[in-house]
């Protein structure tokens, strides 16, 4: 945990923050924080900055966090990422680090290659989607929450939905074509569109061409989905960076 | 399975080769492969090309693999990887990804941040991790298997039993350096080193610092070292190819 992530809503007014769960335990323990240290904090959605340790208790931490209405709120990542529902444990564990590598906005669809049960999993649920979001906002000191959608309609996501002003670029296999990352250049916001593991079907590439997506490969090697995931927000993250 | 990988020992005198296990299982119900038709198949560490199905059985499928032979074997991924040994349940759910992104030689290692009873994990049974390699490159369409090492002293490692001859980077927090593709530029190997979930102690990154290792960065988002591995190994890669 390198930041220490809030509620809006745990702020009281005069900004004291009481803590009784495994975040309290985390700076007790771990970070073994006393009275008057600070701690790297953040509002989920808001401000990041710095609260102040008032009492540490067996059971509670109080904080003072009137310091961080003043800090600024980080930017929204500039990648938004258009991702297959994948197998439901798949999906879990990308979460964290989807949020970890930062994305505005999270749309997960359905594709010919998803199996229907996938959207039955209570992994879909919405609070567990944010709690695994948060963990990986913790990880990479972060406070801006990626915005989730669930697409029961790929068509519908792909013709009316999609954010708008973005680059947009699907991950293929074909080696022959560029890096994601070349593909970036010059582009101000990305939107990234990952496939199914048994890939997209020829209604959905053509969907996505006549949509404006370009495609872009790692080479020869043929990835499976969650690591294209991560490789190609690796890879577009750091283009946008140079 | 995007690729049928065969144990030298499993290629009898004229190329017949016959299998029952999850490979024929995955050849008759997901291929749904019929007599004559070809397969793309590839030797552990050997020659990658086609070969012939002549029998399907309920409980067998009987290959001619005598292409295979004349067919030419991959290139060893340019990437060496130095790996602090994660968690055993986080290592064994790598070992798969780094065998698709393509890793020629790997070496885990002990490190001030890892845990001693990780060592004592089934995990790294040298069959499980060969087992765990396999399965991502058979994703990634490769023969070639990562030379594994574990190392209980690190300092023995950087010292004296490091591959030769290759750019040297490692995986830092410091937003002000530059991306470990920009650090790729030019070179023909890579070493890359992935420190444990708590980071390296000043003295292992001294000890990496006068061993002629280099720090790149994703930025200012501090990722997980499993996700920090991946993404550095992809941009590796990337950098290499372009």
């Amino acid at each position: 945990m390198n930041l220490l992530l809030l509620e809006a809503s745990e702020l009281a007014d005069g900004g004291r923050v009481t803590l009784v769960d495994e975040r309290a335990e985390h700076v007790r323990r771990v970070l073994r924080a006393l009275p008057g240290q600070e701690v790297r904090a953040g509002v989920v959605d808001g401000p990041m900055g710095q609260v102040r340790v008032v009492e540490v208790h067996p059971d509670r931490v109080v904080f003072d966090a009137s310091a961080l209405s003043e800090a600024p709120v980080p930017a929204r990542p500039r990648v938004d990422l258009l991702l297959a529902l994948p197998r439901p444990k798949v999906f879990a564990r990308l979460l964290p680090a989807i949020a970890e590598l930062g994305v505005g906005q999270l749309d997960v669809t359905n594709a010919a290659k998803v199996e229907r049960y996938y959207f039955d999993s209570h992994q879909l649920a919405p609070e567990e989607i944010r709690r695994r979001l948060l963990v990986g906002l913790s990880q990479a000191k972060d406070t801006r929450l990626p915005l989730v959608r669930v697409f029961r309609s790929f068509r519908k996501l792909v013709e009316d939905e999609l954010p708008e002003g973005s680059r947009r670029i699907y991950a293929d296999t074909d080696a022959a074509l560029p890096s994601p990352g070349a593909l970036v250049r010059g582009a101000d916001r990305v939107l990234l569109a990952i496939g199914p593991e048994g890939g997209w079907v020829d209604f959905e590439l053509g969907l996505l061409q006549r949509n404006g997506f370009v495609g872009g490969s790692f080479g020869p090697r043929v990835l499976s989905s969650d690591v294209a995931c991560l490789v190609a927000l690796g890879l577009v993250h750091d283009a946008l960076r140079g």
